[in-house]
């Protein structure tokens, strides 16, 4: 078995921990595992978890000296970003570093839904704008969409006993549109098992390829929810006006104060439920006409958590909250 | 044979008149072309011209309201642009209607050389701007891209004899680097026999298509000029830090007056000069890596114009210049 050694930032993340445990339970080759971690973060309890597992730590100042980074990057085969959009400047360095160390493939930070590149959402566009650096300076990448997570996607129940394990956020609470709006789903822990495939695959070398799940509309989501739960939601659905309202009412305080975090989240997760609960654009058809792979024709084999499962695990009791 | 409703706008260009004159003459399919031409150009003679090859002529005002524009354009089946990028929000309108009028596929105006998406030419921005607004409202597309025209290519010979035909720029008159880095060129006559193709053929669909004749260097394109001509050239090489300067300096220029059109060409053609003719951008390989089909691939049994039998009739006062 051929052995792949990859490089990750951003690795004690959710996305980046479901990465490096698909990748140290995979089958498709077998990964040698760095995880280049800034270097006030080396003490943290991830760190000596991920080590005793075999994962390579590494000390990396992405602001710091090229030729440190190169040298480090020097003979890995993929680096993986899974780097927070805010930090976009760092990854735009580590990409030109990786391409001066003869990397071979490049995973930026995309690991979101299908949205179109630009005037729609702006987490979107820096993730544009870091993948045209990436055409620029013509670095071998792949370019991944993973769609919305189960892991993200439930309301609060009125009992409140799914509390433990969900996110309350203006994008569970309220359904865009009639509800119908059809929106590709996937639970964070297969996106790491979807990337060993992606990055083992020649197939997918300098594309774009989306993966998911579940295509499920909102009410089917509170219908599933509904169902086995016993319990009855309220369904509170917005028009697009009153999304694009609450963005602008974002932006506004954005304007007066850029550093007004609540207000960047909220205008963020109102510009998401925009496009996948509004406007459609989460779901395979439109991926394809965006010039996407699609996981299903690529990996028809791969075996993925069932949404209902999820929810029947979260019910139970055995779900595991992301962001906490 | 199928009838394919073609609307252009710019036919009047040098892109456009290509395309037209492919169009009536092409045995792909029956293509019925209306002339886009703005209301204050009806009286051209080109229109007269056009018209009496058949060509119906459509006064359209881009600017205008968009009811009337998407009146114009129902049961059209291909809307082509060859608007100038200056005009681009005319461009864009014309994308928005198009969609409103259930047009099968829009071709805006690339017809360039293969370049970064962004970071390397303003020109080059500002189509994938328009590319972004027509992924964004979902309108079916091709996006062509032609490579460096043979008629813009040559540099002026000693005697003069061939100033008739060609233009003279700081793209013709210095060569990038050393004069070896390989670009793409096409005679722009052929522009319009492989649009042709390519709107008739459904693999284009939603796709970027790269078009070219042959692959030179610039010391290959001064080579066969000066073995047919008999006459010698200077070669004046320029370095990435010259071009960059010069890119630079008509930038200050713009800063202080951004209507200097003569800066604002200058700007353009150091930014080819930099892409082709140093960064080696406008190759297939290069295309290839951004996602362009081949239309070598797509069309091997494509006769082109060869470029030394171009330059054969050039020197034979054949030619025909551009931009004139």
């Amino acid at each position: 078995m051929a052995t792949v050694k990859v490089a990750i930032a951003g690795a004690s993340g959710e996305t980046g921990r479901s990465i490096v445990n698909a990748l140290l339970e995979s089958s498709m080759a077998k990964f040698e595992i760095v995880n280049l971690t800034r270097p006030a973060s080396l003490d943290k309890p991830i760190n000596a978890e991920m080590k005793s597992r075999g994962v390579t730590i590494a000390p990396a100042e992405l602001t710091g000296p090229q030729d440190k980074l190169i040298k480090l990057l020097s003979g890995i085969d993929v680096v993986i970003s899974t780097i927070l959009v805010t930090d976009r400047d760092d990854e735009t360095r580590l990409a030109t570093a990786a391409k001066l160390a003869g990397v071979k493939r490049f995973v930026p930070c995309a690991f979101a839904t299908v949205a179109p590149p630009r005037g729609v959402m702006k987490l979107r566009e820096l993730k544009e704008d870091t993948l045209d650096h990436i055409l620029k300076i013509r670095l071998p990448y792949t370019f991944i969409d993973v769609g919305w997570w189960y892991q993200i996607t439930l309301p609060r129940l009125p009992s409140g006993r799914i509390d433990y394990a969900i996110v309350v956020t203006p994008a569970t609470q309220n359904l865009g549109l009639d509800g119908n709006v059809p929106n590709a789903h996937t639970d964070v822990r297969d996106i790491g098992r979807y990337v060993a495939r992606i990055i083992a695959d020649e197939r997918t070398l300098n594309k774009k390829v989306f993966v998911h799940n579940e295509v499920l509309t909102h009410n089917q989501v509170y219908d599933v929810l509904e169902r086995l739960s016993g319990e009855k939601l309220e369904r509170n659905y917005l028009s697009e006006q009153e999304v694009t309202a609450r963005i602008r009412k974002s932006e506004a305080v954005l304007s007066q104060n850029p550093e007004d975090i609540g207000a960047a989240m909220e205008r963020s997760i109102y510009e998401y439920l925009l496009s996948w609960g509004i406007r459609g654009d989460n779901v395979p058809e439109y991926a394809q006409y965006l010039g996407y792979l699609d996981g299903k024709e690529l990996y028809p084999d791969f075996e993925f958590v069932k949404f209902e499962s999820f929810v029947k695990d979260v019910l139970d009791g055995k779900g595991k909250g992301v962001y906490r």
